[in-house]
């Protein structure tokens, strides 16, 4: 795979010393020496911290490295790089399926199958219905570009309210509350970090219409899960489709297991196995070039704000 | 309504002399002398056989109108129109729904959300995908339509098997055997005919892939549902999601209630109320015009073919 991605990208392989490791051992061995580090959020954490005086790129195949902050384990002069834009086809895909989902009220018809009964049941087209996207990165962007095909009216949210190409208006965090009452659909989709932890509130989840729905492809923690929970059971929102969680893999159990109108993916949404892997590795070569040619590295991770 | 709709597409309501009614007696105080009847099938169908002179046309506010076969009853003279195309954007945006939650192996995540286990499960992008649609009328073409701008290869299956501007291929019914095999969404969007009772039999079931999903828009006998649990009972097909079932309602404690990896749709795939009627009044008066100027009735429901 990794002659085959250099070879699609014009990157001369022969010129690579490249170590495969599996296990601590291996990466302790070559660790030393590295210039560039290729791993895995997961696999990365349980090695931290390590000494690696050439390192200069160290790329994560995932998008979010929550679980790797504080990053001051990070060796002086290398840079942090993720793997971001190799998930937005997928998340673009599961997003617009969970507003469709929403919109056809398929959480609440799964909730009445679960209880074997026939309940007739009307959603509604999407066209024309307002949808809050909160994180306009590769992932929020892939949700807002297929929602805009489908004809909703999108509202994005980013720290630097900016224009986009596929939303309507695009706000600041500080604007959220106020868009939160004309909201139908809420996706979440933004980096866990401490301004985004419990963005999602009791407090802002009041705020939603009694009819919305919401979607979280970021991370668990984005939002208060005892809190959605509770508004579920109490016959509000129209649902909600989840893919994170907190904690994860969710205990054995656990109330949202049977919490109605609410639809549990674990933690798949974004991937597409396929591709990820050969896409993640193109990413890392568009950075090496980029560095041996002195330019801006492509998927710099900005370890000051988290993503 | 009928003023607004009729005001829309220019036609003068003045000149309609209009009886609503809404039960038997009103049925048979008006039908003797009336031209023109704007029905729904569930409505009509405990009212037939009627006797009216004057009718000339038969409005009936659904698409498939099998419940109303065999037509013998239809005054000599009179046309039987339906509201075609009313469904069609309700049921596109259903169709990919479905195959994105397919794709995303949505039924088997609820099923595991049933059991309370967490189970890692990957899905795919759709694009490039096979999906084959069987019936091309309103439904069917809106389905190709959403698919094909998500990238999947569609192949479409109708009696006259003219191109199609969403569809890789169209076939003819003969050729569907030789599909299946290739399948890896299956949609049924098609008429309940003679023709079509049992189209998805048990024996074709099985020519499909063992990871297929089959989507069920069309109408419960399409399919026959017994081998389609039995086959997600014995863990065959990625899944399946229903929207028509045989009989309906689903009777209390039916085993499809419990199938897993099965999808319930109260038969509401294809209905928005919000434009519902709108929609289907604005065919009528299309089809009104139409007959004032001598045009073939856009709407006409072809009562030898069944559709």
């Amino acid at each position: 795979m990794w002659a085959r991605v250099a070879a699609r990208l014009g990157e001369d392989a022969r010129h690579h010393v490249v170590t495969f490791g599996s296990d601590r051992a291996d990466f302790e061995a070559a660790i030393g020496d590295a210039e560039a580090l290729v791993t895995d959020k997961d696999v990365l954490a349980p090695l931290l911290p390590f000494h690696a005086p050439h390192l200069k790129l160290v790329f994560v195949a995932n998008a979010g490295l929550d679980n790797l902050a504080p990053f001051d384990w990070l060796p002086q002069g290398a840079a942090l790089l993720n793997n971001r834009g190799a998930h937005a086809r997928k998340a673009g895909e599961f997003g617009i399926m969970a507003i469709l989902m929403l919109a056809s009220r398929v959480p609440q018809m799964v909730t009445h199958q679960r209880a074997g009964e026939w309940r007739k049941l009307w959603g509604g087209i999407v066209d024309g219905r307002r949808l809050t996207v909160v994180g306009l990165g590769a992932l929020g962007g892939a949700v807002a570009a297929q929602a805009s095909h489908f004809g909703l009216r999108v509202t994005g949210v980013r720290t630097r309210p900016e224009p986009h190409p596929d939303c309507t208006e695009v706000i600041g965090p500080d604007e959220l509350d106020a868009a939160l009452a004309s909201t139908e659909f809420l996706v979440l989709a933004c980096p866990l970090t401490p301004a985004t932890r419990n963005l999602l509130d009791r407090r802002r989840l009041a705020l939603l219409p009694p009819d919305a729905g919401v979607v979280n492809i970021g991370r668990g923690p984005l939002l208060d899960q005892e809190a959605l929970c509770d508004a579920l059971d109490a016959g509000r929102l129209s649902g909600a489709i989840l893919d994170v969680f907190d904690p994860e893999p969710i205990p054995s159990g656990h109330r949202i297991w049977n919490t109605p109108n609410l639809i549990i993916s674990p933690h798949t949404a974004a991937d597409n196995p396929g591709t990820y892997y050969e896409l993640s590795l193109e990413r890392f070569f568009a950075d090496l070039k980029a560095d041996r040619e002195g330019r801006p590295l492509p998927t710099r991770f900005d370890v000051a704000a988290g993503y």
